[in-house]
């Protein structure tokens, strides 16, 4: 199932995510992609935190980032998330950081998998997330 | 009850825990200070793990910490951390940060609350964690 | 030289600050404060950036806080930031921490020092500071 | 040119590196690789914090991670890190992580780039360095 669903959401640069090369340190951006899917999931309709309370946890499986440039101390970034695609338990993020003159710095991917917090096993999203990606479904033909 | 008890411990500064400055960031030595405790009371006999799975928390609820020098990348810091007292729910921990010249860096103190994991309320230690103490308790006459 | 200046900024607890009791990490408040400080100082009309690369630091030399209730995960807190008093190089800021429903959840006090970044001992704060400061000075008769 | 050389260091999730989930958040694995990374240099008898000091700065330019299992609070993680190849500026290293039971719950890469401190753009690795890569050169034919 191709999804088609865009959020854009603003972070700006702490002084503790910054490390002594001046940059913002590569490991927080992890941080920024998970606001950003948050955020996305916020903007269609969805809590992620209301979810969790009913017992369906979405934890990263796979993680993939490229750096083509830094971000900086209190530089206000925009983070581009897309809802891409969900097939079975796995829901597929791409997300791409642009810094505040509008540069593309970073893209990202992330699959997610719903599991069961009682069993930690896969489970089939909820049904009400079902019907909401539905709405932003894209045609393949 | 007044304790006497000690724990060193050993950190080396991540990449990642520096900021621009150059310095070990300010908010990053609360985990360091965890560290130290955990180390304390492993050594002291006691797993803070296994009490937390037996449906005991330690929340932290005073924290005060002064910084005399900065701490690098790299450097393996020294973590002395003390026992210092209970009082009913209430733990009392000190911290001392040497850098690797054996220079004082920085104090601290935590105050930490034994509550039950079922309703948060402050409950008394476990009786193992109380008869652990006594081992270590000073005479105050 | 006492102050009155006051600033309100909003801050999302992120998944990553939480920890497995379910509350926002203790040591994540110390970034909340900073970020508190950088608004407060923002709003005042300065930019810590700019000084920074002007070469003035200004690291934190103090800092306490008391928890009194918890932050959870995706809650949007209210940071409340003070600029208290500011004696030779060195600068005294309070915070105050609501949650949601408004309720107080913490206190803290930071304090820190103007430093020349060439030989990092304490200078006084730029003119231009201080002349800001002026226009928020309270009058002790 | 192909590299063979393999480090092994051992981290323990802190408390603070947990979230609500219970597992270790998985954008702290980032602070464990680089961590891998600068003791399978200092293990290859280099010091990246003299190089940096030199003027010579190594970013990440790509990062790449899959999660197969999760890591708990007090785990003591066995992190496996592989000096894997150079060619021109760039180095790259693949790294596991194995739980305390010995399971393997992570596998990741990096690529990082050799930079000039001064602006910022991509310098042969340092002669030293070179150097001491030949010794772990693998023949390809």
């Amino acid at each position: 199932m191709k999804i088609n669903f865009q959020n854009i959401s603003k972070i700006r640069v702490r002084y503790g995510e910054t490390d002594q090369m001046g940059y913002c340190y590569y490991g927080n951006y992890a941080q920024y992609f998970e606001v950003g899917r948050v955020e996305a999931l916020r903007d269609f309709g969805f809590s992620y935190k209301e979810m969790e309370q009913q017992g369906i946890m979405l934890p990263v499986s796979e993680f993939q980032v490229k750096y083509s440039g830094p971000a900086f101390y209190d530089d206000e970034l925009t983070i581009v998330t897309k809802i891409v695609s969900m097939v079975g338990a796995r829901i597929y993020f791409e997300y791409e950081v642009l810094n505040p003159s509008g540069k593309s710095i970073s893209k990202a991917s992330t699959t997610l998998v719903f599991v069961s917090k009682s069993n930690m096993r896969p489970i089939p999203p909820p049904t009400s997330f079902i019907e909401l990606m539905k709405k932003y479904e894209v045609n393949e033909n």
